[in-house]
């Protein structure tokens, strides 16, 4: 397989977008790709800076990533937490002991005032990762989700309360003060991107934090490069996380269409491309009618083969 | 054994001054002996809040304490440290995976506002410890360690340079605007402790920062209770720790008497008995020339009858 000598950029939440994170990082020239990451979810627990769609992707892009788990990393091992309960403190977010040393390494480094972007470009290296991930922005903002009658911070809602509270909307904290990422912001600038990915991320908590960033989403439309997006819904299901609970509680059509016009809505003249699933080709014509040129294509990752086969359907799509 | 009734009030820094406190809690009936513990060496790493010589009483005197290596827990893992080593994180100041749970828990904690008293006796309760452990304060004491031409933090001083700097003198940051653990105040002021020790810990940096928070030498000096001093310093030799070698570098006589004159002129009054190992009896008329009630007593604590017989033989004296 001949690998795409250009760069590519890819928006990426955690899980979901990883896999195609992988399998663009398989596809193209090592070094090629950048991943441009949501850094919404991080939030500070048990003293620590956690940045859990960062590790998300650092863990799948170097390979170490727990399969049955689905997060964290492989082979984990669990004494810290299992003398944390001993103690009665929280853990209801589960760090795994060498998942801890990467939380505690980034505190301590953060604390050194060392940047959020610098610790990445430290810890992917570490990791053997020739692929770039880039934090969305280095000031910390904090995902609120708005539920009937309180707010809950991300992890609250999405680990401790395992997504079940109704969601109404969503806020980012500290989000009108940050700066977009600079190196990704310079080489949009300068052209340096053939291909721009929005991965099949959740739409709401992965991707509108990174796009609602100042200037960050109107950069991406005004970019040369082709922008693609990848629906995370799937016959009317999010293959990961709460996407579509949230849709439904949200009153949004729970289908590809309904991603699209969420998208169209809220970004006009964003998206170039929207990839589907075979399974929703019905949703073409109105998907098309949006303005949004429509490619169809198996977009559920089980294999590795998948991912690389779906990042390279999107290459060659814009190429 | 008859276990002594009233209330003993223990001064403690780490390993050396816990085994004396560990004979006093196995002396005392329960509930009976107070610790009143240095946190002049608390410090920050990696973004967690670390006591260590609060850690070292909790983990003595709850018999969890690791024998063999002489510090931290029995039975300890090493999880994170490993998986830190690999990302060439700090591993100079070793962390078990225990041991962080430990942090982890007292991290939150205060994060969340309780105060260092209260943590401290939540994790004696959970550690299940009848005696009472008392921060010399809430406030945050740093312990800098003067050496030729250069000012080390403690912890780097003592665990990173393994005490090889010279040192010529010792600061304590944030002393002037620290107040006396509130609980030990009142209970002083209400004559409650019957015999007052200082446990054999190092003066420079384990008792003098307790003695130097404003008003608790004076308060300890006017309680009626008598005040007992065991020497750190035996046959010339320091028997865990740096005291000897502290002593060598700043001209004091590294004795017994070296000690006594320590505290005698710091802290005029405050020596009520000074209990010496009979290996030093012949220092025995120069100590009590300062005006010291001096006792002779096998101080070296191997096992733990020692550290009873010693505990004994001090509440019987003043008894």
């Amino acid at each position: 397989m001949k690998a795409f000598q250009e760069s590519v950029l890819a928006l990426s939440g955690g899980v979901g977008g990883a896999k195609l994170a992988l399998g663009l990082a398989d596809a193209v020239a090592p070094g090629q790709l950048h991943v441009l990451a949501n850094t919404g979810d991080d939030f500070r627990h048990l003293g620590l800076h956690i940045s859990p769609d960062i590790d998300t992707l650092l863990y799948t892009l170097s390979g170490k990533s727990n399969q049955v788990l689905g997060w964290g990393l492989a082979g984990e091992t669990w004494g810290v937490m299992e003398a944390l309960e001993k103690l009665q403190g929280e853990t209801w977010f589960r760090l795994g002991d060498n998942d801890l040393a990467t939380h505690l390494w980034r505190t301590a480094q953060l604390a050194e005032g060392v940047s959020l972007p610098q610790v990445t470009n430290a810890l992917a290296q570490q990791l053997g990762i020739s692929s770039r991930i880039h934090p969305m922005c280095e000031e910390l903002v904090s995902t609120t989700v708005h539920s009937e009658g309180r707010d809950l911070p991300f992890q609250h809602y999405f680990v401790r309360e395992q997504c079940e509270p109704k969601v109404t909307g969503f806020s980012f904290e500290g989000i009108a003060d940050a700066s977009p990422n600079a190196d990704v912001m310079a080489l949009l600038a300068d052209d340096g991107f053939s291909t721009i990915v929005i991965c099949p991320s959740n739409p709401f908590v992965s991707i509108d934090p990174i796009l609602q960033i100042p200037r960050m989403w109107t950069t991406l439309r005004d970019s040369k490069a082709p922008l693609v997006l990848v629906s995370p819904i799937v016959s009317g299901m999010a293959i990961k996380g709460p996407a579509a609970k949230m849709m439904l509680e949200l009153g949004v059509p729970v289908t590809a269409l309904g991603v699209a016009q969420h998208y169209c809505e809220l970004y006009p003249g964003l998206l170039d491309y929207f990839v589907i699933d075979e399974s929703d080709a019905t949703l073409s014509n109105d998907i098309a009618a949006l303005g949004v040129k429509v490619a169809i294509a198996p977009t559920v990752m089980k294999t590795r083969d998948d991912k690389q086969r779906l990042a390279r359907f999107i290459l060659d799509l814009v190429g």
